[in-house]
C-alpha cells in the first residue's frame, strides 16, 4: 500500500493512495491535483550517504568510501511533492540527487545485517539537493552544501516494504524538463540497505520515521531556475519539484507586499 | 530569568528557577532534587562547531578553520541534567566538551553580523561528547563520533539573553570527579556568536529553539565509566552527568528482566 500525508482544505491528514485517488481515513476520495503534498512521514533524523554508488564517486573523481560516509539532512530542507525548491542567490553548481529513501519502522540498536530489514517499514524518494560550490572543504562536514532551505524534497508517498519485492533491484531515472539526465539501479549501491542500517545502529538508536537516503548513482547535472525535476524510482513513483531563483522569491514576496 | 523543562510526578512542565526552587506556571515550588530534568527546550536543529577555540585546535594538532566548521548533533543524543551518559562498548577515547549553547528565539535568514544577536533568546550548557577513535576520517562528516546515544547532555536550564551582560566573556570550567580538567573563556572563540549566526543564516533559516553549540576550549581528557562530569559556565550554572558503561546498562536491563 502507498501512504501519504497531505493537506485537504488546509487540514493535514494521513491518507492512502488508490490509483488516481487519495483516500482519507474516513473514506473520502480526492484527485491527486486537489490536495497539497506534505513529506509523507513526520520525519525524525534524516541521514544520507555520500558516494554510495561507485560510478557516482568516479564522476566526482573520488574514491568510494571504506565505510558508509554519513551526513545529516536537517528539517529546514524538507519539501513535499510539487513543492518549490529555491536555488540560492549567488551559487554556481546546484545538483539534484535521486535517492531511494528507507523509512525505519521500529527501533534499531546494534542490529545485525541479517535482522536489519525487519526494521524497515517502507520506501520513498528523496532528492538530496546540493550546492557543490561548497563541497571544496572535504575536511569537515557538508552541513552547508547539503542543507540550504528546501534542499530535501521527499515523497510523494511511501510504499510498504512488503510491496517492494527487492529494494536492491529498482531502476532510478531522473528527468529535468522532460530530458533524461540520470539512470541507475539500486543494485549498484556500495553498501546495501541492511549493511547501512546495521552500521548506523552500532552507534545510534534508529527510531520510527527516521530516514536513510541511500545515495545517488552517476548522472548529476546542473539545475537552474525554472527547471522541473522529476525523480522516478521503480515500484515507488515520481517526485516532481520545480526550481525557482531566490531572487524571484524575494520579488514575489515584494509583489505580494505591494498587492496587499 | 532561568527557564527549564522538568518532569514532576511524571508530567512534563515548563518551569522557572528561583534559587533552590523550581517554580511551575501554577506557582508550585519544588526543590531541585524533587524533579527530573529534561533538555531545557524542545530543540529543533542542533548545530555544533568544530575547532572554534584556537587552543583546542592546537591540542588536536589541527589548524583553526577558515570558516565555521559545522556538524549536527541529532535528537538521539539528548539527555537532561543528571541524566546518564552511556560509554559505548569497545571504544577507547571518549571526551567531554563543555560548550556555550546559543538558543535561537526567532527566525533568522540572511541576517547580518550586526543584527544577529536580536535572534538569540538565551544560553545554556551543552556537553558535546565525542568518541575520538572515529574522527580518524576527516574526509567525511563526524556523524558517528559525535552522535552515539546520550552524547548530547544539555541544561540544566536556559538563561535569558538579557541576563548575560557579555556572552563573549564567560569562564568555562569542567570538573571530572571533582578534579579541574578544563578551563577557558568564551572570549577565545575563533568565530563569535553573531558571526556564526550570520554565517549559518546565509544558507538556512534558523528557527526558534534551534541550538548552536559554540565549540570547546583546550582541556579535553578521557572519561571512563563511573566518572561524573560537571560542566560550569559563568552566569548559567552547572550541568552534571554520570557516565556508565554500555555493558553495565545491559546487565542492569538483564537484572530488571530477571526481577520481573
Amino acid at each position: 500500500m502507498k501512504h501519504a500525508r497531505v493537506l485537504i482544505h488546509g487540514h493535514a491528514q494521513d491518507v492512502t493512495i488508490d490509483g488516481e485517488f487519495v483516500v482519507t481515513a474516513g473514506g473520502h476520495r480526492y484527485r491527486h491535483d486537489d490536495v497539497t503534498w506534505l513529506p509523507p512521514v513526520q520525519t525524525g533524523t534524516i541521514l544520507a550517504l555520500a558516494l554510495n554508488y561507485a560510478d557516482h564517486a568516479t564522476e566526482l573523481q573520488l574514491d568510494k568510501p571504506e565505510q558508509p560516509a554519513l551526513f545529516a539532512k536537517l528539517p529546514n530542507t524538507l519539501v513535499g511533492h510539487l513543492g518549490t525548491v529555491i536555488r540560492p542567490a549567488g551559487v554556481q553548481y546546484m545538483h539534484y540527487e535521486n535517492e531511494l529513501a528507507v523509512i525505519i519502522g521500529k527501533p534499531a540498536r546494534r542490529v545485525s545485517v541479517e535482522d536489519a530489514m525487519d526494521h524497515v517499514k517502507g520506501y520513498t524518494i528523496f532528492n538530496d539537493l546540493v550546492v557543490r560550490d561548497f563541497v571544496i572543504n572535504h575536511f569537515r562536514p557538508p552541513i552547508k552544501p547539503k542543507n540550504f532551505d528546501t534542499f530535501g524534497p521527499i515523497g510523494p508517498w511511501w510504499v510498504d516494504a512488503a510491496d517492494i519485492a527487492d529494494p536492491h533491484n529498482l531502476n532510478i531515472t531522473t528527468y529535468v524538463n522532460g530530458e533524461l539526465r540520470q539512470e541507475g539501479n539500486t543494485r549498484d549501491m556500495v553498501f546495501n540497505i541492511p549493511e547501512i542500517i546495521s552500521y548506523v545502529s552500532q552507534f545510534m538508536t534508529l527510531r520510527e520515521n527516521d530516514v536513510i537516503c541511500t545515495g545517488t548513482p552517476k548522472g548529476i547535472s546542473h539545475i537552474h531556475p525554472g527547471d522541473v525535476m522529476e525523480l522516478h524510482i521503480e515500484g515507488i513513483g515520481m517526485l516532481r519539484n520545480r526550481v525557482i531563483a531566490e531572487e524571484e522569491l524575494l520579488e514575489g514576496a515584494m509583489t505580494a507586499e505591494v498587492a496587499r
